[in-house]
């Protein structure tokens, strides 16, 4: 008897879900209620990308050993530092008789669920990635659960470009909601985006303006993304910034909207961000944290020590229909295509 | 010139907030902003206190010396594998001419800041304290900043009483405005509280009734804790579980409340807690995280790969009118009281 989210997959310790357990299952064979997917590529989570390539001081070959030995080791790709994973993108081999995911032999899909929980196995030692880039060629196969969610990629977008957007689909759609909800209550709010140049800090900043924000700010690091996203002409100002200076930041935000932000969506893969989001936050605002290098503690006691009253979000990866607005956004903004578009080339 | 923030205080790394440094400055001359506290007692975090038992095998003496050493190499007492502090309590010693916490010597007060981006400094070596307890009796003094928060003590309630309800007086305060906000969108909230019988827990039941909840559940982990709590009769339900198991714990609570909780309020102090409580929490429920063992990433890919489309929130420490609002509970619930009396007498 499989369980819908997994549990028979999970070797150590037992009892818990599969993305806290220290090791999976990763056989082939497919349970009644799961799918199996024929692995084309891994898309690292930032954050877990770049510790391990800071670790390794850039030394590629370095990084996929150790990429390597977490799979082989965990069953899974979950960088035990940052505790993060990333997604893949595949195409559906088997799938089982009692599967509710609705997919079929053949579907050219990405898994919407972190790699944190996705049994996996490879079987080319990743020969074709250099170790250099968040996206890992990769040949192998992994399972997905009865509660999994994976995308068909569309034919009209360029899969590599689905797979990047649908990587950081909650942010635009949790960021709608937050925004929206601020309209039902009687008031456009003034949005501040930190690393609003980046994958989900676009896909931000152009949520927030179809929802009715009334001014946006997106915060860059360095001049050229700044020239990039003001090109790009998704906010309605960019200011440039070190997320993880608290006082930089907040004054840049500050001088960008006239006042603090009343949403904050901190969206930078670094971490030491907590402080500058809280205070670049109005009274009674709200700070919404995607970044997998937050810090619950220093966000919870950051906002505790500076009085700060503020209404602090955990980005649920998970949002009804994200996958399809994200993609929506992608045909629609073709500002946001064409940022997305320039990254992966640059990739 | 001093920050009301505290940033002058900051020796290592520049720029930072005091939370987020390595070693603030202790020194006890006062800024023109700042207030110096003549220290009686700490109240130690609950995770911070647990992980250090736990490391030392209940050597008092052991965490005695490691509380020790972290003040002496930190200036504050900041753990740093849990990243938590805690309170103190103590006698205002002086004020600077600027200061605006409208404090004035004598005055006896609880710090409602962490001890996490408190400068202290410590001159018995703790020789009061076995080490056993979270409650420290200490002599030494503390900086509080323009933009700290101090309660004074009320007459009318044991000191450490205050002390125990103050450090935890965020979680009924945001509790109270999670269940008001559905009783404003025209519906009577479930909620469960897992950890029901402890501090904050205790507090979040009786803050939740009193809001107008509909049913609520306080899950413990022990049948003493389910007898203590069911004489208190704060739960319309009471179960037991173990937070670390998401199958045993989200059973627990739907047996209890007929289904999902509408909001689930985390109040234990041991990490692993985060898919249970997702788990236990109704598609467009609340998760509410007070514990500091909370993982931001455990909470937010668990709930992406659970599918699971719930609003977690940060539990921010600080909600203006919090130790008023946490003290008046305690003066018109005596259970709460009599739960918060015989855990005093218990440590």
């Amino acid at each position: 008897m499989t369980s819908p989210v997994g549990l028979h997959r999970v070797m150590e310790p037992a009892g818990v879900l599969p993305q806290a357990a220290h090791r999976l299952d990763s056989n082939p064979q497919v349970g009644a209620d799961e799918v199996r997917i024929r692995v084309e590529r891994l898309n690292l989570d930032a954050a877990s990308f770049r510790q391990l390539f800071d670790k390794h001081g850039g030394d590629g070959a370095a990084v996929r050993t150790e990429v390597l030995d977490i799979i082989r080791n965990r069953g899974k790709m979950h960088n035990p530092v940052t505790g993060s994973g990333g997604m893949l993108i595949g195409t559906v081999d088997q799938v089982g008789p009692a599967s509710p995911l609705s997919l079929k032999p053949g579907d050219r899909v990405a898994t919407l669920v972190s790699l944190t929980l996705t049994p996996l196995f490879v079987t080319d030692q990743l020969a074709e990635w250099d170790g250099r880039s968040e996206q890992v060629p990769c040949s192998g196969h992994a399972i997905l659960f009865a509660r999994s969610i994976a995308a068909v990629l569309p034919d009209d977008l360029d899969p590599l470009l689905s797979l990047a957007v649908l990587d950081v689909c909650g942010a635009p759609a949790l960021t709608d909601r937050v925004v929206r909800r601020y309209i039902a209550d009687g008031r456009s709010p003034t949005v501040a985006v930190i690393g609003g140049a980046g994958k989900s800090g676009s896909l931000a900043l152009a949520a927030a303006r179809r929802a009715g924000a009334a001014r946006t700010v997106g915060v860059v690091p360095v001049l050229a993304e700044r020239d990039r996203l003001r090109a790009a002409g998704l906010a309605t100002d960019v200011a440039v910034a070190d997320a993880r200076d608290p006082v930089a930041l907040s004054t840049a935000v500050s001088a960008a909207l006239g006042a603090a932000a009343d949403i904050t969506v901190v969206c930078v893969d670094v971490p030491g961000c907590e402080h500058g989001a809280i205070l670049s936050t109005a009274d009674g605002g709200t700070v919404i944290f995607f970044s997998m290098a937050t810090s619950f503690a220093a966000a919870a006691l950051g906002a505790e020590g500076l009085a700060a009253d503020v209404t602090m979000l955990i980005g649920n990866g998970y949002v009804p229909g994200h996958a399809d607005y994200a993609l929506s956004l992608m045909r629609r903004e073709p500002e946001v295509r064409a940022l997305f578009e320039a990254r992966l080339t640059a990739d």
